[in-house]
């Protein structure tokens, strides 16, 4: 599996808002998932999470992750980044608001619950382009 | 988490060709995800991968599985299946025709590679909707 920095395209394709899939591990090692925002920044992804959510308490055991990004338009068009949390934000509102106006051009609009950011560094990752792998 | 079987509305959801990111565990316990098609027949998901893929070894040796299934044109609309691979069919080139049909309505073009289909049984399920939890 080709290892970071990923190439520009591919870089390019990361920086839109497309939907993503991100994968945690359960204390009793089962996968869990669950669609996501994030940002893709310097190389990193930032995901953000309400305060209380279970994959939060997943994250901070084990930081081992893997996001799967699909294009926006065509989900043929798709990369997959495995890597860690390398550093949490524990109040970062500020986070959430970024991600909101990056997919809906707009602030969060939920100000009452805490929020917080785990930034993703990236270990290896894979494209795949209709049927093919994708290296950009 | 709801247990199954699923409600009606999220039925017929996964009844239709969405886009979907399966999670395994690799042998070191980390997660592995990658976009894929499934059917979705009698509360059970199928998925289907040529011999020799990666994530097939690791559903042999750790058959537990998350499955995030997104709205096709809406992604705010979304099911995560959590699951287990409970049968096996190691010649299954019908089922990606079946999968193909499908999704691109037509048979799968590559006819030279074996293919492997797995069921993956439904233990527990959530659905996500424009913010809030979506039971149905």
């Amino acid at each position: 599996m080709p290892k970071p920095p990923v190439p520009p395209e591919i870089d390019a394709f990361l920086k839109r808002p497309n939907p993503s899939v991100l994968a945690s591990v359960e204390p009793d090692g089962r996968p869990h998932t669950a669609a996501t925002w994030y940002l893709w920044e310097d190389g990193r992804a930032l995901v953000n999470m309400e305060e209380g959510r279970k994959r939060l308490e997943y994250l901070r055991r084990e930081p081992r992750v893997s996001l799967t990004v699909l294009g926006q338009q065509d989900w043929y068009h798709q990369v997959t980044l495995l890597g860690r949390v390398a550093a949490w934000d524990e109040d970062a509102l500020e986070d959430v608001d970024r991600l909101c106006r990056h997919y809906m051009g707009q602030p969060y609009s939920d100000r009452e619950h805490r929020r917080v950011s785990a930034w993703i560094e990236i270990e290896a990752w894979y494209g795949w382009a209709a049927g093919r792998f994708w290296n950009g």
